[in-house]
């Protein structure tokens, strides 16, 4: 059985949001290793120590996030140190470890950070690739605890050796596959309603469903003593979820659409430029987050005003005064015109309402035009959301992924 | 003291974040009222039970957020009853709330739904104006629960009257006054060591740490019976941090820099063009996320390519040969280029090498060079960044809002 204990006077205060428990759980979770209990206290020591001690009986694994970094109100070291009454000594591994961060960062070692290395005796040291502070382990008995910093990128980077950590603890021989498929398109309720009928194959098979606005992860996972004898037993299932859902799973990997349409792109070997009105660079920054974007996204232009869609695109005046600047026409015409004047292969533009001003009644808020031109013809069409400002533009960025996803598998693959 | 417990399978999966504690973490705290625990179960009967008991020595108020649905894994009455030992019994306003309620959806009552009001025996109900499960509270000696559902716009529909239930427990008449500010360009261990002899002021004044990469807030907040004395106590703390943080503070409220960049243009009627590269459309995303900005960012364009930053910014093909892609000069002449093209007040240009490919050994993946064209002259610069491609991309974006921001800073209010 596995607990996390959270560390923090500010996750207490609200003043940020737990991102660790929720990613360790899931991953946990998705290697058949479910949680129990996840508990939250601030940074007084007595309350650390006190939970350290309070886990559940037949609990094995602890997993402790924050409270070991070089400030005052880091004591996390300390109370583990009491709660395991043991002394809290200079860790020559953690001390190693963070000279050499440090000469990697050009930064002193000062006597505050000199204190990450003060760490309980005994524990053994897990490696914190991207930051100052080193996890470590203790055990008592048959609890394992293992002890990591609270920055969500620390606890990203160091996952992987945790996982495989409390595998090496818990583990039975048995192996979990899993299978996961990206779905956008449909809602959460739709996607159940559709496999309905379908799920629990059998009893060491199971379905998960993540909804991650605007997207949502299905993950299956077969568990058993043969990879193989998993993977065959898991396929009958795979192939209904591809039958019942089609075009909405779009990648069969956890990976975003822009992901999808950078490999559409580079296996036709082909060029892509942006115009962007409502959603204001979001489809140039998601499709930038993938390393190698630079080999097919020739540029990206932001034209909210009618000014620039006619300067950096050529969309004529006369056209804007005619449909206006949110219409099917105007999409058609920017995509057009950020091909051409970029001499790409393919042009997507956006143009619409994001809110919370700007609505009318023939075109309220939410009202949102795409347009993709290609190597053949260009598609426009108009959709109306639902939601905030921050919303309708990350739906309206993955609505043109995906139309551009669509056409571009029209074209099949290989260089034109 | 307060602690929250949330119930429900999904929350220990990694299936869906909580939303209720930290919303109603935030708001007890900014209440003065801050929370001691946060503990998380499944659906297990015996886990809630246990948790329902095991409160820290002290808590006065333990709330319950989940399982109070009408489906099988809705557990959390009865596990009440058995905690609090009382019988469940039909609860006569609750059922007259849920017959309302459902009269005003146009559905029908059913066994399943009639089972909504089975509440422990001796419970006083809390109104749920949106859902169809009603809360409910339970005293044992000093310790009130309230049992709230799962649903998190219910929950937040029902925060005033939970507020309201729990200042009536522990209030004391005191007040809380908080004063917020927000940092960037400092690591926090740095602002701990310039404030580390100003706080504890006195112990009715505390000073949180809330770092948000790449920014920090920090969060003054003092208690007492007048609201007036509380400001005046605060003052002198706040004066120490304006001096000690100085330009390193900028904003006095919980906004990002480009709210602070957005409302410094409207102030002086000013415009703005961007350039991205590295950063790829994230900086004019976050600008985008302001509600208005169409008032104040003309264009941006997203130019990766050389010939994007020649065609688009008219930045010369020699300089680029000269000076390279990632260079100050660049940099300036792509600011000095969106500005004249656009015929905006301002131009923001970022050129760099946000990783993981792309480095050489003069110019290693982190090269940033950030160039600000004004008025009346451009200024730039470059910096060397640690990070992963959208730790990079981040840091950037913020590096150049905050650029900007002192330009503007510089040129004083009011139109030019």
């Amino acid at each position: 059985m596995i607990e996390i204990l959270l560390v923090g006077d500010e996750l207490l205060s609200g003043a940020i949001r737990d991102e660790n428990a929720a990613a360790l759980a899931g991953q946990l979770q998705a290697a058949g290793l479910p949680v129990r209990r996840i508990t939250t206290v601030g940074d007084s020591p007595a309350d650390i120590e006190q939970a350290l001690t309070g886990t559940l009986p037949g609990t094995r694994v602890l997993i402790v996030c924050g409270g070991l970094g070089p400030t005052a109100d880091d004591r996390t070291a300390a109370a583990a140190a009491r709660a395991f009454n043991c002394a809290l000594e200079r860790n020559a591994e953690a001390l190693q470890l963070l000279e050499a961060r440090l000469a990697g960062l050009g930064r002193p070692m000062t006597a505050q950070r000199r204190s990450l290395a003060l760490l309980p005796r005994g524990c053994t040291i897990i490696p914190n690739p991207v930051g100052t502070a080193s996890g470590f382990c203790l055990q008592r008995g048959e609890l394992h605890v293992l002890f990591l910093p609270g920055v969500p990128g620390e606890v990203q980077a160091m996952s992987r050796s945790v996982m495989a950590r409390v595998k090496e603890i818990l583990g039975d021989g048995r192996v979990i596959v899993a299978q996961v498929f990206k779905v956008f398109g449909l809602w959460e309720s739709e996607v159940q309603e559709r496999l309905r009928d379908v799920l629990p194959c059998t009893p060491a098979i199971t379905l998960g469903y993540y909804p991650r606005y605007p997207e949502i992860l299905l993950r299956l996972t077969g568990r058993g003593l043969d990879r193989e004898a998993v993977l065959r037993a898991l396929e009958p299932c795979a192939q209904v979820i591809r039958a019942r859902l089609a075009d909405a799973v779009y990648a069969e990997a956890d990976i975003g659409l822009e992901a999808v349409v950078g490999q559409l792109l580079q296996e036709r070997a082909a060029t892509l430029a942006v115009a962007e009105s409502c959603t204001g660079g979001l489809i140039s920054h998601l499709l930038t987050n993938v390393p190698g974007a630079s080999g097919y996204l020739a540029q990206c232009c932001v034209v909210y005003s009618n000014r620039a869609k006619q300067e950096l695109l050529g969309v004529p005046a006369g056209a804007l005064q005619r449909h206006g600047a949110v219409s099917r026409e105007t999409a058609r015409l920017m995509a057009e015109g950020v091909r051409g004047r970029a001499g790409t292969d393919w042009g997507l533009a956006v143009t619409g309402i994001a809110g919370p001003g700007g609505g009318t009644p023939e075109k309220p808020v939410g009202t949102i035009c795409i347009a993709v031109a290609g190597p053949g013809q260009t598609r426009a069409g108009t959709h109306h959301l639902v939601g905030d400002r921050e919303q309708i533009k990350l739906m309206t960025a993955c609505l043109a992924l995906n139309c551009l996803r669509t056409q571009l598998l029209q074209t099949g693959p290989g260089p034109r």
